[in-house]
């Protein structure tokens, strides 16, 4: 009757399933396998949504997204507001990306180490997909020849997570140039998921700067920047066609993200600089004490350039065993084969009260002893 | 670059962004061309959703949606929880259905008038819609000869929509019989959009009545019976398969619906009794305002079986230019081209003040003559 979905299938979810289970079971879990926050969100951004919902907030609206909302974000990126829509969270934004973009066919490349979504997404909607490997040994950095090799006449798309994705690695600048050189020549679209950009602990380069006519997408959302997760709330820059395609799109799925997050949203840009500061801070100390302890581990990995995440290599770690072995000693994280062929690698995120990492990372750093 | 999408166009969403567009130029319409209730949100619903957020229920959650709603749900309707998954809406429930049982191709049979997104949604999937007429003079029946010479070999599913949106037309129990059995015979899935039926103004049968086995789908929404438009969450119910696999969709999409709006939600459905007959009985006095003057200026017109939609009928009335000149006298309405090929027809949802609606339906009455 229905499509089997079998290729949805990710040991990344198969690991917070079980982690909630043993939960419930009343095992003690400390979950460092998500990219959710452990903080609250900021007590002003839930009073705006309060006081939106009070005034009525709550009817249908525009498939855009709230005026307001598009002009704030469009002032941050440096475009205009018919450049910008919202979406229920910057997942969908790929989603939304990949259906209109991919459904008469054609492939798309994505780097690996990878966020899981990509390839499930690109598979979902009909799409081939071409994984481009990169190595911890060559900082994580994409070679520009291989891409170039890698694409065919039915390249549609490549996808940029800048910073990445289980890495927290922010693409070297010239490589990003190139690659907007090489999608501009070959009309590629590319689609750079920078939702790690506004907290990432240098400032980093966004496609947006290379690409003043907006051939190419961003996406981006505000579950990390303002510990929003739960909220599900993002949005998507490019040209005008491409927006007002994804705001049809948006009238026949979700019709609109509700007016009182919109205006949660809003509330959190107003407060950006305040709310964003204190989380990076927050981050810093917590990637400080992983690689500090990490190495004197024997771990080898790549200095974080934004937070959340750590991407460890062990030589000849089966990460998928260590990972289930890791979670009956009460430490959930996600093997290295759930961001592509990565089976001596483990991602650890920093997204639980420090002192469970602390005693999170002393188990992890036992554990491969 | 990305597909057009120029098939979504639809006059239903032209007049609304013109009704809008006159608003902000300072002028007064009264808005009858939406499904969209003028009543706030019940404030314990606003309050429960508020208490969530409060408690910190803003982060990521199952994608199957959160356990207390599904089973309330489940209790509501006579299934179990694991036959239940909640969305982003209802609308997003019908993309998620067709997504995942279209995409391989096929057509769907959808009786007119209808709502326009399932020929939006479908067409977007890339099915083939087969229209189904029924007529205002046979009281909107479907008829069974017409529907089992429209199946063909390709046919993967039905669409009712019980009560109707446009025509506010609950089914007759025989036909809907009759369609069950026919889809059983012919392996075809029923999608049930059952949105209108809790505030239906007498009991109608639900097609789970007939479907013990849930070979057959049902979607549903508390935007309509809670006066929760905005706030977007619906559910599908149907076998496990399909809700595994609907959910393993949502992970790829928008994850999940915020859990402080499915508590609010659950509060609604504690407080349905309560909610629900006053909805109702405001929607009762209205329907009878309306079909008291509709009748009096000559328009015909089936007598409602639920709240929000009157569908009344002119002889030569050409529904598009009329709707046009109505919202220069200050009121909209949806054509009837709008929900298929009905000209001499137009939508009014009684979803404004009752001082609007009266004003509106002498106008409209005026106008007519």
């Amino acid at each position: 009757m229905v499509t089997l979905y079998g290729e949805l299938e990710n040991m990344l979810y198969e690991i917070n399933e079980k982690a909630l289970k043993l939960e419930s079971e009343g095992k003690k879990i400390i979950r460092l396998n998500l990219g959710d926050p452990d903080m609250d969100t900021p007590p002003e951004i839930v009073e705006a949504a309060y006081a939106s919902m009070k005034a009525g907030k709550t009817k249908y609206s525009s498939s855009y997204g709230e005026k307001k909302l598009r002009e704030k974000i469009a002032e941050v990126h440096g475009v205009k507001a018919e450049n910008v829509v919202i979406t229920p969270g910057s997942k969908f934004a790929v989603f939304a990306t990949m259906f209109l973009t991919l459904k008469n066919g054609g492939n798309v490349i994505i780097p690996t180490p990878y966020w899981t979504a990509y390839d499930l997404i690109a598979k979902s909607v009909g799409a081939k997909t071409k994984l481009l490997r990169t190595e911890m040994e060559d900082d994580w950095e994409i070679n520009i020849d291989q891409l170039e090799k890698l694409v065919d006449e039915n390249t549609k798309m490549i996808i940029l997570n800048n910073p990445n994705n289980p890495t927290s690695k922010a693409m070297d600048t010239e490589t990003l140039e190139y690659i907007v050189e090489l999608a501009d020549r070959k009309k590629i679209t590319i689609l750079s998921d920078e939702v790690y950009a506004a907290i990432s602990f240098n400032k980093t380069k966004s496609i947006l700067d290379y690409d003043s006519e907006h051939k190419h997408i961003v996406s981006n959302g505000f579950s990390k920047t303002f510990t929003m997760t739960g909220w599900r709330i993002g949005y998507l820059i490019g040209n005008k066609m491409f927006i007002d395609n994804i705001t049809k799109l948006n009238q026949i799925t979700f019709n609109n993200v509700p007016v009182f997050i919109q205006d949660a949203a809003l509330k959190g840009l107003e407060l950006h600089q305040k709310i964003a500061s204190a989380i990076k801070a927050k981050y810093k100390e917590r990637a400080d004490m992983a690689t500090t302890k990490l190495s004197a581990a024997g771990f080898k990995f790549t200095k974080p350039d934004a937070p959340f995440y750590v991407f460890p290599k062990l030589d000849d770690l089966d990460s998928e065993r260590f990972t289930l072995d890791l979670l009956d000693k009460g430490v959930a994280v996600a093997p290295g084969t759930s961001f592509g062929d990565y089976r001596e690698h483990f991602r650890i995120s920093l997204t639980a009260p420090n002192d469970q990492i602390e005693v999170g990372l002393d188990k992890i750093c036992e554990a491969a002893t």
